[in-house]
C-alpha cells in the first residue's frame, strides 16, 4: 500500500511531489501531461523568482526539480477514485493502487465545443492550444473559436506564424482585458467575425472548411482550428468529493485541526486550478500543492 | 490615497506586490527586511523551479524580480494599522499613508529563550541566524538549541565551519524532516545532547558558556550559541483584526462571494507566515500572497 498517490503533473501535484520525496514517504504521481496548463502559456513573468520564461520552459524547470528526486511521473489515466474502508482505491486504465491518502492535482482542461468533426479532426488541423501548434501555421489561415482572455492571446500568438486569423465569437463583443482586446484590433491579420454559432467542421485527411451560422449558413476555407472557449475542471474520475457548480473540488480549512485543503472525504485532499480557489495562478497553484502535501503527511503520521 | 499598502517584503509581500504592479494598481511595499525569513535558510531545494539555491540568492532572485517593474520597497517601521470610516490609516515611524486596501504580509521573528544572557550577549555570541552569522565561528564551538527543521538546518550549515556544533534539545528525541535528520546524525561534528534545559548563557565580553540541567546542572564551554526553537508572528502593531492564541492573523474564505485572504477587519488582507495557515513555506508564503493580491484588487474595484 502506498502513503500517497498524487495525481496529476503541473505546478500543484509537481510541487506536492517534491515535498513527498523530501519527507521520504512511500508514494507515486500519476499524470498523463506533465506541466498542464503551464504548457499553453506563451509567456510566464508571474511566477515570483522566474523571470521572462515560456510556459514550456518553466515547466521544464519544475519537471527537472523533481527528477533531482529521481521521481518518475507514471503515465496512466485515471479512472476512478473510491473508498473502502479506509483505504484509498486508485484505479487507471491500467492498475489498481491502493493508498492511504490522494491528493487530486488534476487542473482543469479545455471545454469542447462538441459539434461534428471536433473529435474526428483532433491533431489533424483542430487544437485546443495555440501555444504547441501555432509553428505548424505558417503563412496558413486559421480560425480562433472564442472572445475571452484565452481567444484573444491565442489570436494574438498566432498573428506571428499565419497570415490570416479569423476570430469567431458566438457573442455581440470581445470580453476580456482591455489591453488585449485593443492589441487585437489593432492587428490587421485577425477579422473578428461576431454573433456566430459553429455547426461543423469539415475536412478529409486534414481541417479544409468550417460550417457556421450567421444570417444564414455559411461556410469558411481554413486550415486550422484552435477551440478557445475556456476550461472546465478535470474531476470528473472522482465522484465521491463534493464538488461546485462549475465542478470544482470544494477544499476545507480545520482551523480547529490545523488541517487544510481538506475534501469532503478524510484522507482525500486537494490543491490547484481542480478546487474551488479562485485564484488560478502557478504561483497560487504551486502552493496549495505545498499545503496539502502537508496536511497528507499529517494524515499518513495519525494512520492507525 | 493609495489603493493598496503591502506591509512585508518577504515572498508574500514581494510576490503581492508583483501582480499590483502588473496590475498597475496605486501602492507601497513597506519592509524593513527584505526576503524576511528566506535570507535565514543556508540552503533552499523546496522552492519549485529553482534548484540548489541558498535563501540569500533566492531573496535576490524575488527581489530582482519586483525591480523589473521599477517598484522600490519603502524601508519604514509600521507603528500602528487603523481604520478611519471606510480608509485604512498605515503609521510608520515618519509617515501616515492613506489607504483603500492593505495586505499584511509581515512574517515571523525568531522567538526568545528568556533565559539571563540572552538579550545580553546578542550579537556577542548569541544569534539566531545561522546563515548569517556562520563564518564568524571558523574552528570554533557552538551550540544549537532547538530540535526541528531550523535547528536542523543551522547544525549542518554550521558544521561546514565550526569544529564542533552541540544541538540541544528540549525533547527526547528530533523533530523536523527524516531526510535533515539523517543528514544530522550522519555529521561527526554534531554532537546531539537530549532532554535538556537551558538555564543561563554566561561570559565575559562574548559568550564563554552555557549553564543546562540534564540529571543535575551541567556546564558547556561554547563560543557560540544559536537559538532555533521556532518563531513568532510579527503582527504586534496591528490591534484591529483578529488573532489566534499564538499572534497569528486569522484569514477567512468567503466561497459565496469568492473572496479569500480576508481578515476580520473589510479592506485588509493578510497572506505568508504571519497568519494562521500552518504551511509556512516559501512557495505557501508566495502562493497566498497572490491570493491576498487578487482578493485587494476586487475590493478596490468595488470602491464607492
Amino acid at each position: 500500500m502506498y502513503d500517497l498517490i498524487i495525481i496529476g503533473a503541473g505546478p500543484a501535484g509537481i510541487t506536492a511531489a517534491i515535498y513527498a520525496a523530501r519527507r521520504k514517504v512511500k508514494f507515486l504521481i500519476i499524470g498523463m501531461d506533465v506541466g498542464g496548463q503551464v504548457n499553453w502559456s506563451s509567456d510566464v513573468d508571474n511566477y515570483p523568482g522566474i523571470r521572462d520564461s515560456t510556459g514550456i520552459e518553466l515547466t521544464k524547470k519544475f519537471y527537472d526539480h523533481l527528477n533531482d528526486y529521481n521521481i518518475k511521473i507514471k503515465q496512466e489515466e485515471i479512472i476512478d477514485v473510491n473508498k473502502k474502508g479506509k483505504i484509498i482505491l486508485v484505479k487507471t486504465h491500467k492498475n489498481v493502487y491502493e493508498t492511504k491518502t490522494v491528493i487530486i492535482a488534476s487542473g482543469k482542461k479545455p471545454k469542447k465545443l462538441e459539434i461534428k468533426g471536433e473529435e474526428e479532426f483532433l491533431g489533424r488541423g483542430v487544437s485546443y492550444c495555440a501555444t504547441c501548434d501555432a509553428p505548424f501555421y505558417e503563412n496558413k489561415t486559421v480560425a480562433v473559436i472564442g472572445g475571452g482572455n484565452s481567444a484573444l492571446e491565442a489570436s494574438l500568438h498566432l498573428s506571428k506564424y499565419a497570415k490570416k486569423i479569423y476570430l469567431m465569437d458566438i457573442n455581440d463583443k470581445l470580453g476580456g482585458e482591455a489591453y488585449l482586446k485593443n492589441k487585437v484590433l489593432d492587428e490587421k491579420k485577425i477579422i473578428y467575425i461576431n454573433n456566430m454559432k459553429l455547426k461543423e467542421i469539415l475536412g478529409d485527411k486534414i481541417v479544409k472548411e468550417l460550417v457556421y451560422e450567421r444570417e444564414g449558413v455559411k461556410k469558411l476555407k481554413i486550415d486550422g482550428i484552435f477551440i478557445e472557449i475556456g476550461l472546465v475542471s478535470r474531476s470528473e474520475f472522482i465522484k465521491i468529493v463534493k464538488k461546485n457548480k462549475w465542478g470544482e473540488i470544494m477544499i476545507f480549512r480545520s482551523t480547529l485541526s490545523n488541517e487544510e485543503n481538506l475534501t469532503s472525504i478524510p484522507g482525500i485532499f486537494a490543491g490547484g486550478d481542480v478546487t474551488d480557489i479562485p485564484a488560478k495562478q502557478i504561483v497560487v497553484a504551486a502552493g496549495e500543492g505545498c499545503k496539502a502535501a502537508l496536511a497528507a503527511f499529517d494524515y499518513i503520521n495519525k494512520w492507525k
